[in-house]
């Protein structure tokens, strides 16, 4: 896949060594998360809110309700930078400061963009339906025009943005090796089992893709 | 414990039931997690970067590179925006637009203060460690001056801070129940095997306190 020229803002300062711009990375990253962090500017100041995403080719798309003050932000054209991060492990060192944690991280800066068109929209909330969990939607009663009404979508071009993977052990220097253990404890985001709703059908099995549910790695 | 006021800006606007201001709820959320977004203005323009934090008492401990962009803005008194965000399921519906998932989330808005005496950066990095890993820090070299000259850490005061939380499986009209399996599917940050640095002593054995490793639930 083609790599992103990184902008000034989207060029890894700190920790350069860990920086990715290819696609296929960043792309990855998106892909196994579902849930970002986006950042806007509201009355000066920082506010960062935790949203759902879904990546469809090369933009992610970001939905809520039109009375979202996040939503009319980014519809009014607000700079907005979303970021994903992916816990993989805890780095036990020989050093206190030598500790680290291993993760995969992408940053996205830009503005998004309102999708309009009633059947851009629905194409939209299919996606984000299946993005979490493929095979869903033909389950699911879709949107009604009214829910589609109360829903706006915008769409965030994937043009601005980098990634930043740690992985493997300390990097502290020979001589601090002592007694202690080190390693990596690694973490994953893993499923329970299923709780099934008492409101719903009592006889219906829980399907394959959710008691085998499992993320893009 | 205390209830926080909530501030205009931490003021939930969007689902207010799932609003909590509990000093409880806030704390039990931010000690079960140690990485933030951290969202900051720069140049005009939202920036967003993950970073780890520890919360002492009613303040919030983040550290870095005195030579990260992020450390300067913040030790400059630019207002920041710290987001922590644990996902705990997905909720199956029977509408596309019922879907949901479980979270919980914190919000801190305020400005951070530099932490100068070498002493109480001292006792910062001894909290960062035993954050993440209680016991550790007698395990490993504790940092030396030049290590403590090259970190900057900073303390945000939990004043203003705000949680969301939603619980339960959906929330759609009875008559939307169809054929459809729906229920919650639980999700947790688990541990796997710890894996042994190879460059580290191959006789210690994997502490308790990695082994079993375990956050505050």
């Amino acid at each position: 896949m083609s790599k992103l020229a990184p902008s000034a803002r989207t060029t890894v300062k700190r920790k350069p060594d860990r920086a990715r711009y290819d696609r296929e990375t960043i792309y990855a990253i998106l892909d196994q998360a579902f849930v970002c962090a986006i950042g806007i500017v509201a009355d000066g100041l920082p506010v960062v809110v935790p949203t759902n995403y879904v990546r469809v080719g090369d933009r992610l798309l970001l939905h809520g309700s039109t009375a979202s003050r996040l939503m009319r932000t980014l519809a009014g054209g607000a700079p907005c930078c979303v970021s994903v991060t992916l816990l993989d492990g805890i780095v036990f060192a020989p050093t206190a400061t030598g500790h680290s944690v291993n993760y995969r991280s992408v940053v996205v800066m830009g503005t998004a963009r309102v999708i309009e068109s009633p059947e851009a929209k629905l194409a939209a909330m299919r996606d984000f339906v299946e993005y979490v969990n493929r095979g869903r939607w033909a389950a699911v009663r879709p949107p009604t025009d009214q829910e589609l009404k109360a829903t706006m979508v915008v769409e965030l071009p994937l043009v601005e943005a980098s990634a930043k993977v740690r992985t493997g052990f300390a990097v502290d220097d020979d001589e601090a090796y002592g007694s202690a253990w080190t390693g990596v404890l690694p973490f994953a985001w893993t499923p329970g089992a299923p709780v099934r709703d008492p409101r719903g059908n009592a006889e219906a099995p829980v399907p394959d893709n959710i008691s085998r549910y499992v993320r893009p790695q």
